[in-house]
């Protein structure tokens, strides 16, 4: 069968997406497992599939349904579905939405209720998807920007008939170890893309996904077959619209001309304070043809049903602009006493007005109940979705055949298997290789994997020159070459990490990078956070990583930054010493596909050391030199990144002296925390308490490798503005203190 | 003399922001001591001042030259000075960042030369200030946004006479200990405002400016006297339009109808990375005009004098909205060969270029030379400056005069002298109040302070009902209500924070605080840094400052946020455990005008603890209960905030089993830190090494307290979904886990 080799291309997608999860050991989420694995439907049997599946995909496959079903014409803007059913649709999405959060007793139901209809046109008309495999590659994505709504979302799902949000998971709203928590979460919900709540972070996600699918479509489509063709659709609210980084990103998918992104504007006039005209009164849609969007209005999303059907038709006919459609709601719509107020936004209904909404909608339901005729119209999604899927799977064996080798590309994309091999691309140094700035050797890195990774795209906030993130065999990722491979995102750091999280969350084989220096991690921490919590493994190469940068002075010069990034969970803060090290700071992050990691590095010119290995950064923290034997050196001497060579350089001298001096490059803490005791001991012996770190950055946290004996060599208040070599002198930060501390302590 | 208590007002102010830097503890930067006492100059001598004045103040009293100058008609917007004369200063203007750039052989010659006409409208032609004394009240403020060009801003300051930018210090740009840094630092330069360099910041600190005049011009003008009357002048670049926060200020500053905030924005088309049109290609000014601006464009910004000054002219006719001036210029105008190129922006022209640059605009001079006529134009703003104080003073006055009560209130704003018995409005509680959550408590201290306080005002981003903000005896701050207090900062938490740091340096007795969830600090984080920096005391008061906020799930559960603000050089993190330490913090926030407070509070109830109180807090760390003696305790608990409830309990069940146990609030580490080496023996006794801690956060750096023998019980994931009672369980947040860490460690 053609379509076998595809199939096994999406089940093996599946089990990857399935399998990764839960495997992050600093990750430990409690209900990770309770993620149930979906079943195939609607796909044909996997019998005949040419490799082998894993053992899950071989599970599932048993439980699937052979026989093709024809994709229908999901696009259905202009068919007409009953009103009256369409309108027990809606009100079956606000009952499911008021119940679970009445029951959960927590919660908002002012925008599933408000957002219903336009929630109902898309998933029950308009989006392409595979209900049964959240995972199928080119799916239509949807992002609830808003995710505080998260309800509307739960109860889409819900009726499509994802497995991930069955009736007990409704009743499960918000609850320990459930698959709907309080707000959507792409690593709980399979059928959830990304992970919102903290507003302005999806539409931004949204961005991200968009542009991924205009790049890989550029890359990949050919006259013949547009193997790559869906739509990101995203839910934003007022609060989304207030955020900075909601214009950020805006402002790059119009430049971008992100034509197949199309986003609702929950237009309701209500925020948590009350009337948004106590704080936000400017024209959000004459903003967003500013932003080159363009943009509609939907006068009436309460019950302009077919407004917003002709809404989306409009946008789908606008190629060259991202479309903002401004729907105006009204919150709670259909509570007779709180709707069009800010006590709806956030707080369950209570049981009177519960009572009192269900009989202004004439809703004589049982709490979460779906009426049959609501059922049986949604229940033909499964088949039509499995279906789309089965054509995609054919159109992409199709595909295999005449292009084979950009097919293998975008496959790898895809399931996010790397090339066999890949890692010997990595550059390697010895001591005698030019002495160079991690920021330098970071391009190395950067162009060497752009070679052997495909998927490997990105660039940064307007400082490509400073933190040397250009790859040289492309050109500009931009609105008339989005095949190109760099990305150009001005001075906007938050989007761009949001952006980022949405592209690697689009494929896992996409390896987005991003990057400005390490001190404007605090512009877009936000995002930062929601890769570590979303699982997106987005490297962000953060240059001028220290008081090294110089003269442009405190405002430019990170203290506190890399102890913030070690207290983040889920992060790998990697401050790599030199080439080797930066080749395995590299390594680890492209190996590390469901945690982000940063890589603090320099500005300045620093040596190849003797002993740094690629093998060694992937411990976390090693032993780079020893004259000590029985492991127990008088002294361990320990520094991270630009601070190793003063530390070796110490060492020199006081192994001169006569000492027993251990060095050991401590590049990443998070890293050296999974090693095994036995490991860990073998570098720092619990009988040694003389140690001293170096580090140009805030000792805090640093208690934990000196202990209470050793002394930790930092810098605890602002830098300065000055040539590099001063400030280090004068804030300490020299052979001579680490030395002076050695034989303090030892 | 009617004048004489004015001038002991402008004195004190003076004295007073003298006296204070360097006075801060935990802030140990270098140049601090560098800072130079400006000596007053054209005012009258101070010997009939009826106030004692301080040391400082009489020594300058000696030097400042007695007689009035009549204040000049500074406002000269039709005024021609003759063009030549113009251009000469001009260039004058672009050489002195030339020729600093090209000795240090770093910074940004670029936008000075491109905004130097502009820059010289604005300080020879427009502004009111008195360069003998930048802390002049009603002085027009003026922030460089795009804070890389500062040299622009140095070499203003130098020729309009302020002392604290001599010729010395221009040549020493960007040197170790030098008033000229990198970037503008308000607490290096008297006569730099703010604090910018990360950009977006600085126009949001511009439209915290002008927030404070607009609301203290609506409090204290009166028909017969306006008392104040001042403008705030902006330069930005496409760089800061680019930043989102820049975009959340502006929509502020449009909805509050700032009618005196005049933004320019250098338009030169030039980025870092090259022409803006590789990111940037949206409509600024149609931005701008959505977000409620009146917007003027000015074609020719590189010689069009008249049409800048039409432009300021017309400006100041729009009273009700402010303005964006967009001035189209030439970056690195009158370089040959670098101009209108991104290789002007951000490096030292090179000798061969800065002579072709002499060449080409006309420039006989050597280095750093004012030409005498330009010296002899500008000399006027130190006799003027002067004499537009006087006239100033006299007018505060006659106010005083008429107006005695409203004057004492404006005066305790103007100087930061706090009232005397201020702290007795602060509420205290007895172990028999009521349990309440610390964010409730956190609000009655609010409503108490801002009896107490003229200058306390502040809000939520769009929180106010959850963060408990809202100031009951005043209205909102509004663009028809400014006198009001509450300002409704919607959801822009990077605005929010930045605005509050223009309003903290607006004036010394105003104390800006704002509120969001803690762990939405992460979207303002950059902002929070600069308070630090800048030392602006700002309170930020941060509430669900834990997994204990329960249902919205780990978006919204803070893990690493206290040990992220720990490591942050001059923040106070202060993270109060019931109604004592509550009013404590804030006690501590309302004395420590430089440097920030953040204020973690629950969302949950707590009880009232005994052995809490305000002078416990004061000193950061303190034993709450001990059943102990001789200061050897079996095993020491500590907590903070909402886990010091669970230390007690534990403690309580300990002594019952005859253990004796020492329980420690460590509610401020930085406030600990500076503690005495004996206090901080009497509560952490070297000797007792049997220690557990407990904190639902992140254990980093908690090892520097409980020693490598101690155990912290904390939170090193991210958080759940869940009621709040069930997520301490799950994650061992309980009295037991205390009860066993402790008998584990004793």
């Amino acid at each position: 069968m053609a379509s076998s080799s595809s199939l096994t291309l999406s089940q093996a997608l599946l089990a990857r997406a399935i399998s990764v999860h839960g495997s992050n050991p600093s990750s430990d989420r409690v209900s990770l497992s309770s993620i149930t694995i979906p079943t195939f439907s609607g796909l044909k049997s996997s019998s005949t599939s040419s490799s082998s599946p894993s053992r899950m995909a071989r599970r599932r496959a048993k439980s699937s349904r052979g026989g093709a079903v024809r994709a229908a014409a999901v696009e259905t803007l202009d068919k007409t579905t009953e009103t009256s059913l369409v309108e027990k649709s809606i009100n079956t999405i606000r009952f499911l939405a008021i119940d679970a959060v009445e029951k959960a007793n927590s919660g908002h139901p002012g925008l599933p209720m408000g957002c219903a209809p336009m929630g109902h046109v898309l998933y029950d008309e308009v989006m392409r998807y595979n209900p049964k495999n959240p995972y199928w590659f080119n799916r239509d994505r949807f992002v609830l920007s808003a995710g505080h709504g998260c309800m509307l979302q739960y109860a889409l799902l819900h009726l499509a008939g994802y497995d991930s949000v069955k009736e007990e998971d409704l009743k499960n709203f918000r609850q320990w170890g459930s698959r709907t928590p309080g707000h959507p979460e792409n690593f709980e919900t399979p059928g959830i893309e990304v992970t919102t709540g903290p507003l302005g972070q999806g539409i931004a996600n949204a961005v991200g996904l968009a542009l991924a699918e205009k790049h890989l479509a550029a890359r990949f489509n050919k006259p013949d077959n547009e193997i790559v063709d869906h739509y990101t659709y995203a839910i934003l609210g007022d609060g989304c619209q207030m955020e900075g980084i909601s214009n950020e990103a805006c402002s790059l998918a119009g430049h971008w001309g992100l034509g197949k992104l199309i986003a609702f504007y929950d237009d309701n006039h209500i925020s948590i304070d009350g009337d948004t005209d106590i704080a936000f009164t400017e024209n959000v849609g004459q903003r967003f043809e500013a932003l080159g969007w363009h943009v509609i209005w939907v006068k009436n999303g309460n019950t302009g049903y077919d407004d917003i059907r002709a809404a989306i038709k409009e946008a789908k006919a606008v190629k060259d602009k991202p479309t903002l459609i401004k729907v105006t709601t009204t919150i709670g719509y259909g509570s007779p006493n709180k709707a069009n107020s800010y006590s709806v936004h956030g707080s369950a209904l209570g049981a009177k007005e519960v009572d009192a909404t269900r009989k202004n909608l004439g809703w004589p339901f049982e709490p979460f109940h779906v009426p049959e005729d609501v059922k049986q119209h949604w229940s033909r999604h499964t088949p039509e979705g499995a279906a789309l899927e089965a054509e995609w799977n054919a159109k992409f064996a199709e595909y295999e055949k005449k292009y084979s080798e950009e097919a293998a590309e975008l496959k790898s994309i895809i399931t996010g298997e790397l090339p066999a091999g890949w890692e010997k691309a990595l550059p390697t140094y010895t001591p005698e290789s030019p002495a160079d700035a991690t920021r330098n050797l970071s391009q190395q890195n950067l162009n060497a994997l752009a070679k052997v990774l495909p998927g490997l795209l990105g660039g940064s906030a307007d400082l490509a020159s400073s933190n040397m993130t250009l790859l040289k065999m492309f050109g500009d990722f931009q609105k008339d070459t989005p095949e190109e491979r760099n990305v150009r995102f001005g001075v906007r750091e938050h989007g761009m990490g949001a952006i980022c999280n949405g592209i690697a969350l689009h494929s896992p084989g996409l390896f987005p990078y991003c990057a400005t220096f390490f001190v404007f991690t605090d512009y877009m921490r936000a995002a930062i956070r929601i890769s570590a919590l979303c699982e997106a493994g987005v490297i962000y190469v953060m240059t001028h990583d220290s008081i090294g940068l110089g003269e442009d002075g405190p405002t430019h010069q990170p203290i506190e930054h890399l102890a913030s990034f070690r207290a983040m969970p889920n992060v790998l803060m990697l401050r790599p010493a030199d080439g080797n090290e930066t080749a395995g700071a590299y390594k680890v992050a492209v190996l590390n596909r469901k945690r982000p990691s940063i890589l603090a590095l320099s500005r300045q010119k620093l040596p190849q050391l003797p002993g740094t290995s690629i093998e060694g950064v992937e411990k976390g923290g090693y032993i780079v030199s020893d004259n000590s034997s029985g492991n127990k050196p008088d002294v361990i001497l320990i520094g991270t990144g630009s601070e190793l060579e003063i530390a070796a350089k110490a060492a020199e001298e006081l192994r001169k002296e006569g000492k027993a001096v251990r060095v050991v490059s401590l590049v990443s803490w998070e890293l050296f925390d999974e090693q095994s005791d036995a490991y860990k001991e073998s570098v720092f012996p619990a009988a040694v308490s003389a140690r001293v770190s170096i580090e140009a950055g805030s000792t805090f946290g640093w208690e934990k490798i000196v202990g209470s004996k050793g002394k930790a060599i930092g810098i605890n208040s602002f830098g300065a503005s000055a040539p590099a070599g001063k400030i280090y002198k004068e804030f300490g930060i020299t052979p001579e203190a680490v030395i002076a501390a050695a034989k303090q302590v030892s």
